[in-house]
C-alpha cells in the first residue's frame, strides 16, 4: 500500500514530469532515464492537441539520433511461451552487453483478454534490469493509430540508446502486417502441433515469417521435431523474400538456454547480410515512405467522414444494397470534399 | 491482307459504336453482343472525361441485372500452363451450357513480354464459340485503375450473361491481392517442383489461395503426385478461411478429362457451400465497400500529388533522408491540402 506521501510524491513527480520542456524530455531520453522514455511515451499517445505538438517536437529531435538498433517483431498465439521466450532472449541480449527494449501491441485486447496488458507479473528478471525497458501500448481501434504510435516509441527507444527493440504482438489480429512494415526481422513462434490442430492464428502471417522457432521443445520433443521438419519444407515452397533471405525454423525449450542463443546468432546472421547488401536501409527507407502515404490517406479519410459522415454513410448503403459501383460512389464522396458540385 | 472496302467498313463499325447511345448500349450488351460488350468495355478504359461519364451511366444500367456470376481468379506463372486450362476449363462449361467470359489481367506485361497480351493464338477453340467472350485489359501503371476497370469489366460481362468470369493474372506482379478482392474464388496453378526450383511467383499468394492446382501431372506423374502432398501439407498448416473453406490441392493433366473436371467439381462444391452459408453476398457487400473507400483514398492522393507534386517530393526526399518523420510528413501534406498553414 502507498501511504499518503508517497500518493503525493507520485502525483509531484508526474505533474513535474507534465511540465518538462521538449529540450529536457530529449536530455533525459538522451541520458537513458527510463522513467522519463515512459512519459515521453505517454505523451506520443496523448490525443490532446497541445501534447501531439510538443510530441512532434520531441519526435524530431530524437530522429537524428534514431535508427541504431535492430528491430524485430515477435508475434505468437497466448499460449505459444511468447513471454518466457522474449525474458530469455532478453537477458542472453543484457548478459551480451546490449540494452533491449520490449514495445507490446495488444490492439485486441477484449478478444485476447489482455493476454499483453494485464499480465504485470510477466518478464519480471528483464523488466528488473535498469538496461531493459517493457511498454505495452495502450490499445487503440485504429491501427494506422497503433502503427504510429509504435513506430514513434522505436525512435525514443532507439534515442535512448536501446539496441535490439522487440515488438510483441499476439497473431489474432490485424497488427501483424503493420508489424512487419516497421521491423528489420519477422519472427513467428508456434507450437509443436500443426494444422487442424493449430487454429487462431491469422492467415497471412506465416508468409510474412523471417524465421519460424517452434516452442516446447522440452514438452513435446518428437512433436517439436517434426514440426521444425513440416514447417520448413512448408516455408521452401515460398518464394525467396526481396531481401534474398530464406526464412528458417528453429526448435527452442526454455530448458536448453543454446536453443535460444541459436534463434539470436540467427538474427545477428540476418542483420550481417542485409547491412552488407545495404537492403536493410533500403527497407527502412520504404517503411519511411509507406507510412507517409499510409498516413495521409488515413487522415483525408478521417478528415472527410468528420466533415460528411451521413452522406459516407448513406452512400456506403448504398453500395452495400448494389445501388451503385463503389467508383460512382467514391466519386460523388471526393466530389463533395474537394466542393465540386 | 483487308481491301480498302473492309478497312472502310471496319471503320464505319468502330464510329457507329462509337457514336451508340448508353441505351444502345446497354440493350445491345442485354442482347449478348459481344461486340458490343468489347466497345463497352473500351469505353470504361477510355481516360476521356465525356467516355468516362457514358461509362458511369452505362454500369449504372448494368448494376441491378449483374452479380448472377460465380467469379474466378486464376493465377500461375508464365509456362505453368494457364492458358491450355483455362481453355480446357472453358470448354468443360461451354458443354454444360454455361457462358464464359476471361478476362487477362497483365499489369506488368513489360516484364512478362505480353505473355498474356502479346499471343493472339491462345485459347483458339474457345474464343471461337459465341457463348465465350477473352478480354485482356490494357495493361496501366496504376493498380487501382487496372482493378476499377477489371470490376466494372466483371460488371458488364454479367450483365452479358455470362455465368462464369475467369479473371486471369500471371502471379508474378501486385495484381494478385486486388484479384483475390474482386472474386469469389482463388485459384493457383502450379508447376510440381517446390522450393529452389520454384521461383518467380510473388509471396503472398499462397495463402490466399482457395486452391492449389497442380499441372503437367501427366508430364511427371511422380513429382506431381509429391507436390499434391506436400502443398496440401503446406495449406493445412494455414488456419482455415475465414469463409470456414478449407483449401484443397488438387492435380491436373491436359490429357486427362476428368481432371479439370474434379477441379470445376470442388470450385461448385465451394460455391453452394458458401451461398447456403451467406458467406459469398457478405463477401461482396464487402468487397463493394472496400473497393469504395479504396478509390476514395487514391483519388484524394492523386488530388494530392496534382495539386502539389513537387511540394510531396520535396517531403519524400526529407523523409528518405531520415530528416522528419513519416508522420509529421503526412501532418503537412495534408495541411497544405485542406489549406491550414
Amino acid at each position: 500500500m502507498t501511504t499518503h506521501n508517497e500518493n503525493e510524491w507520485l502525483r509531484f513527480r508526474k505533474e513535474f514530469k507534465n511540465s518538462l520542456s521538449v529540450e529536457s524530455l530529449f536530455a533525459g531520453i538522451r541520458s537513458g532515464d527510463r522513467s522519463v522514455l515512459s512519459s515521453a511515451i505517454t505523451l506520443i499517445e496523448s490525443t490532446v492537441a497541445l501534447d501531439q505538438e510538443k510530441a512532434n517536437a520531441l519526435i524530431q529531435h530524437c530522429i537524428p539520433v534514431s535508427g541504431n538498433s535492430i528491430r524485430i517483431g515477435i508475434t505468437g498465439v497466448p499460449g505459444v511461451g511468447k513471454s518466457t521466450f522474449i525474458e530469455q532472449l532478453g537477458i542472453l541480449l543484457l548478459t551480451a552487453g546490449k540494452k533491449v527494449a520490449v514495445l507490446s501491441i495488444d490492439p485486441s485486447s477484449e478478444r485476447s483478454h489482455g493476454s499483453i496488458l494485464g499480465d504485470k507479473t510477466r518478464m519480471t528478471q528483464l523488466a528488473s534490469s535498469s538496461n531493459a525497458y517493457i511498454r505495452p501500448t495502450a490499445s487503440g481501434n485504429s491501427l494506422g493509430g497503433v502503427a504510429q504510435r509504435t513506430r514513434e516509441s522505436i525512435i525514443l527507444c532507439e534515442a535512448a540508446g536501446f539496441d535490439v527493440i522487440l515488438i510483441e504482438t499476439v497473431g489474432v489480429g490485424q497488427s501483424e502486417t503493420a508489424v512487419n512494415a516497421l521491423t528489420d526481422f519477422f519472427l513467428l513462434l508456434m507450437l509443436p502441433v500443426a494444422g487442424d490442430e493449430l487454429q487462431g492464428i491469422k492467415r497471412g502471417i506465416m508468409e510474412l515469417a523471417d524465421a519460424v522457432v517452434i516452442t516446447k521443445a522440452d514438452e513435446m520433443p518428437e512433436k517439436s521435431k517434426n514440426a521444425v521438419q513440416t514447417y520448413q519444407k512448408a516455408l521452401h515452397l515460398f518464394p525467396a523474400k526481396d531481401s534474398g533471405w530464406i526464412p528458417n525454423v528453429l526448435s527452442y525449450s526454455m530448458f536448453d538456454s543454446d536453443s535460444v542463443k541459436r534463434v539470436w546468432n540467427m538474427i545477428e546472421t540476418f542483420e550481417s547480410q542485409l547491412v552488407q547488401s545495404g537492403f536493410l536501409e533500403e527497407r527502412r527507407k520504404e517503411q519511411s515512405v509507406y507510412w507517409m502515404k499510409e498516413s495521409v490517406k488515413d487522415m483525408l479519410w478521417q478528415h472527410l467522414l468528420s466533415q460528411s459522415s451521413d452522406f459516407i454513410e448513406h452512400i456506403e448503403k448504398e453500395v452495400v444494397l448494389g445501388k451503385i459501383s463503389p467508383y460512382m460512389a467514391s466519386q460523388q464522396i471526393f466530389n463533395k470534399l474537394i466542393g465540386k458540385k
